[in-house]
């Protein structure tokens, strides 16, 4: 019997998102009031996955909360309420769940985004937080994964790799940036990297049906070139823009390439096979 | 240290709502769209806790989608979208997941709710499922936890107990009854019976301010009195409605005694000690 590990979380997502019309994106587009759209995102942290036994509540909870604020980032969206679902062993302390809630809260609130609810449960095993956020855009400022050009100039906002030494539990999500850009440029495409470069440009071909080529000395790599480009949880923002407006935007971002037509992803003209962090083909 | 075992849920849930404005009923209460309610909920299904590995994938789906549900019905809320959070071990069968989905539809469709989104990430040891369900209400059909007031009539809309022998997995949320109640009915309070009617009695206490006196022999039971009480996961509605309005009621629905002033569940005019459910400290 065919198992999820055997077509990969890739694979899985595929097939789940081929029977949801508004899926498919880094969150759900929905009508939303005053003419604009309603976002909706969720994303489950795991201990033993996403964080260790030993990491810092406050850090599990900042953690927990930062990553869906970067996918209300990677649609230029304001993030407004937020529930939260606890999977707790019986033995936690209280203390610990209230530290949680207090990166919860801290990762939240310079956005203006506030937590109203959440419901807790036990577990034997595997603690769990899953936030589901709300988010709104305008209309002419949403982006999505699609809508790359040939010829557009690819950027990311910041350096790549060795996430996992510590900015994985510390980072900021991108909105103010997100919200820039949309507002001084017209953003073609975006998408935050969350399972690293190299799967979340695979993830802007299945969407956009267009390609890109990447120069490998343009990543701006905190390690590795391996590493900038097959590490998870940068949490950085991939965009694309028309070549003209590259000129602008250059000392502020980091240019990494072009968008091409054929339908692939090329590191420095040759088809770049590594792939990212795979929830159910980890490496 | 102490733990959440010996503060309980109850204790838990109390400590964190009292930070948390919009918090504290079954769903958030947020502004929405041409002047109605936005409701934001969710809610964890864990393996081992809430289903076996033995439940069949389709029922699991079902469940989780489900209780979501019955949370927009304690509010009189229309469902709308819905977000899953899945934690899956990489061994599961895609069949599985398929299953699972078509499930977590099927509970879905019947209410015009649709799925939108979600997230995956691998688990060693306990697989969940955590749907987040928004909803809209009209402002004047808003039905809150509190509200009762001493004298109203205490309802329930259907038989309660012995939900494990298989209703759990099964059962239809309430949506309709409670849309068909405000229609017709001001109703004062409102919660869907998730851990136990001597829960769920104690948790209106806490949120009105007022009491509730039940008549043992009116409580509808499936198996012992004891079951009615204390077992959990029945999805029926608990709720009251001034007494002059009793009278139309009680051909649908079963009336199980008075709110009273005195903030305690009475049962037979004595303090009721028995409670229901509590995911920290299970019996």
């Amino acid at each position: 019997m065919k198992t999820i590990r055997d077509i990969g979380e890739f694979g899985l997502i595929r097939k789940l998102c081929a029977r949801l019309p508004h899926a498919g994106d880094d969150c759900a587009i929905l009508p939303g009031p005053r003419g604009k759209h309603l976002l909706l995102t969720c994303d489950p942290v795991v201990e033993g996955i996403h964080y260790l036994p030993a990491t810092p509540p406050y850090r599990v909870g900042w953690k927990a909360m930062a990553r869906n604020l970067s996918d209300i980032a990677a649609m230029s969206g304001v993030p407004k309420w937020a529930v939260v679902s606890l999977g707790l062993r019986p033995t936690t302390p209280v203390r610990y769940v209230t530290e949680l809630y207090r990166g919860l809260t801290a990762a939240a609130r310079p956005f203006g985004c506030q937590i109203v609810g959440g419901d807790t449960t036990h577990v034997r095993h595997e603690p769990f937080v899953v936030v589901t956020l709300t988010g709104e855009v305008e209309r002419r400022r949403l982006v999505r994964r699609s809508g790359a050009k040939p010829g557009d100039a690819v950027f990311v906002t910041g350096k790549l790799g060795g996430s996992l030494r510590g900015k994985h539990l510390t980072f900021t999500p991108r909105i103010r940036e997100a919200r820039w850009l949309t507002q001084h440029f017209r953003v073609h495409a975006m998408i935050d990297i969350s399972d690293g470069l190299a799967s979340d440009l695979q993830r802007l071909v299945e969407a956009g049906g267009v390609g890109f080529d990447i120069r490998a000395e343009k990543i701006p790599a905190n390690g590795s070139l391996r590493a900038a480009l097959i590490d998870g949880e940068d949490f950085e923002l991939l965009f694309t823009v028309a070549a003209r407006d590259a000129g602008r935007l250059r000392s502020r971002y980091f240019e990494i390439g072009r968008v091409i037509k054929q339908p692939v992803v090329l590191l420095d003209h040759r088809p770049l096979t590594a792939h990212g962090y795979d929830h159910f083909q980890p490496r």
